[in-house]
């Protein structure tokens, strides 16, 4: 069964475009970014805050869930969703990019890898097969293949057998899928070689995958790199099946690829910045912990209605940050979070308006004029970085 | 100008009381536990957190908040309130706790003690005057006098000379106050002697202090010396203004220091357990990384109306501290606070019904019956401890 996929606008000037994907836990408006959820929570954050800052869907993790607290946890109690009380859509990630990123802690064969468990040093076989079973018994909304990718500046041949391998393993987990409710998505290896990017799509694009993700990028390529790839892939990606750009990225990162037609992202940017005390703002990023806060008696973006910038000064955060309190990541990431989400929505209305590109282009702009300026500027009468 | 206080309700087996004090921030129903913000901020709550669980009043610190964010910020923001988004009542303590905790930090003379800030080395002084400038400036509905607290097994020599030490600055801090809407409460001291005590408590009330503390207790006293002391305490305190008893404690010293006729409390025992994984419930105290919380698909609490209960279960609260994610402390700080704050208004609602004293009976009963049975018990079909 193929996921429910409708796309109800196409922007004039680019191929952005908007869509609805259908789940049993309720329907996602593309673009979206999904919160990263890994070991089910977002970082600080409880279900009722993530709904508060609009999220969608949120991305957990089979390698990590599967350590802990493993899926016969899941299967008793009925899925991640009663688990940690969040009733919208799930995406799972494979286990794939940490056969990538822990690749000291485990071995790789046509069978699959094994790892040694951080949590009880036993070793644990992820194959497509047993990814595809935890995933059932997480209950994702949206599965993904195991997959093998390779740093971007591995050499074609390399390149080539890790796509290859992950075809295979496309296959098998295609196989091994018992719950048709449950959608599977296939993942386009090929690193920076067009070449091979295309031979990727034009094989996983034959068979009945319910979406297809770009992965393998963001791991070592350039951002031009990256930018190319995207763009050429989303044209050999049926425009019926939703395209997920994996572990992307910054703001100017999400609006050049929802230029080219990109529907869904997730990256641990908003969050992760946020514990290290990095705010998204209107007007450029902003460190609390910096000097220039510790008096600034405003929100930290005068245009945001998040929870955060409606109730707290920058002045305050500044304080709980170099007083290491739990409350300032947390007030942190759902601003963040809500940054990103509502430039998502935004980017969403310019789609149905037919005026994406002219938006995309106003928007990295100003991106572009507020990172790299240097210059200190005015706001509310307190100059600020 | 005298805090307004009304007493309206005794309970007629016990001293037990209930009452309103009055601030310009709202009015406080008594008894009353504060929630502990020492740093302007409840670790890892935010103020509607607060109001969810049903907190009145904020304990702050003068002395940290000296150091951090200092009082300048306060006067330039209009004080705490604002700062940290709090629009009920704050009561801040004087320092002089910490006079007593950082000895190592500190020289202490007639004048004051001298410290050096954790923050930047410099020097300061906190003595009586600077420490009511201070709690002017946070914008303290309640000040507290500073006092000099010492070991509760120090001879009665040394207890006297810091009691006497005490008073004198008492009298320096009621000089020193200037906005008349903030009230000033005295701190008895005189250790774990009865004799001291008696007199320390008559040479207060016979000046125009808002409250009357019990402080220096908890500071090596056994659990009998403390109740002995603040039984009697009260019964040498003024019944029109309000007893607050410092530092304390436990669910049962707090029911005990109720039946005494102590009108408020503060302690960091809820959210500090929290912090460490250790959830108060009805049926005991739960450490919820234990291996018998792993599979328990039942909430902290069946008899429990928290967010955290109504949401979450034992096994995901689990999962949170196993993984070390901070969403588990937060939810773990919501259930111990709403567990103390349903306690004092059991405890209100008792009093003002004539039966504290049974409630209170059955309370510590159940409270001693789950602590110390030793014994595993059934729970929605699941074994805790």
């Amino acid at each position: 069964m193929l996921l429910p996929f409708s796309v109800s606008a196409v922007d004039r000037g680019s191929r952005a475009r908007s869509g609805l994907i259908t789940t049993a836990h309720g329907a996602v408006r593309t673009p979206a970014f999904m919160a990263v959820g890994t070991r089910a929570t977002v970082t600080g954050l409880d279900p009722a805050d993530l709904l508060a800052v609009g999220a969608q869907v949120l991305l957990a993790n089979t390698y990590h869930l599967l350590l802990r607290p493993g899926p016969e946890l899941f299967r008793r109690v009925g899925g991640i969703h009663a688990f940690m009380g969040w009733s919208g859509p799930v995406l799972t990630d494979s286990g794939g990019y940490q056969i990538f990123s822990l690749a000291a802690d485990r071995t790789l064969s046509e069978r699959g890898a094994h790892f040694k468990s951080y949590v009880d040093q036993r070793v644990h076989l992820l194959s497509p097969e047993r990814s595809i079973e935890i995933q059932s018994a997480i209950g994702a909304d949206i599965m993904m293949v195991l997959d093998e990718c390779v740093d971007s500046r591995s050499d074609e041949a390399m390149t080539r057998a890790a796509m290859e391998r992950t075809h295979r393993w496309a296959l098998r987990s295609l196989a091994a899928r018992t719950n048709p409710a449950q959608a599977l998505f296939a993942i386009v290896q090929g690193g920076v070689h067009p070449t091979l990017r295309r031979e990727s799509a034009a094989f996983l694009t034959a068979h009945p995958f319910d979406g297809f993700a770009l992965g393998g990028l963001a791991v070592g390529d350039t951002r031009a790199e990256r930018e190319d790839i995207t763009q050429a892939s989303t044209e050999w990606l049926p425009s019926a099946r939703p395209r997920y750009l994996m572990g992307v990225g910054t703001p100017p990162d999400l609006l050049h690829a929802m230029l080219a037609g990109i529907d869904m992202f997730d990256c641990v940017l908003p969050t992760h910045l946020a514990w290290q005390g990095t705010a998204f703002t209107s007007t450029g990023r902003v460190k609390v912990s910096r000097g220039s806060c510790a008096a600034a008696d405003v929100p930290l973006d005068l245009s945001c209605t998040c929870a955060t910038c409606q109730r707290f000064t920058r002045a305050y955060l500044h304080h709980l940050f170099k007083c290491s309190e739990p409350l300032g990541p947390r007030l942190l990431s759902i601003h963040n979070l809500h940054h990103y989400l509502t430039l998502m929505a935004e980017a969403r209305a310019a789609i149905e308006a037919g005026s994406y590109a002219a938006y995309a282009a106003a928007k990295l702009e100003a991106i572009d004029r507020h990172e790299h300026s240097g210059r200190r500027f005015k706001l509310g009468g307190v100059a600020v970085e």
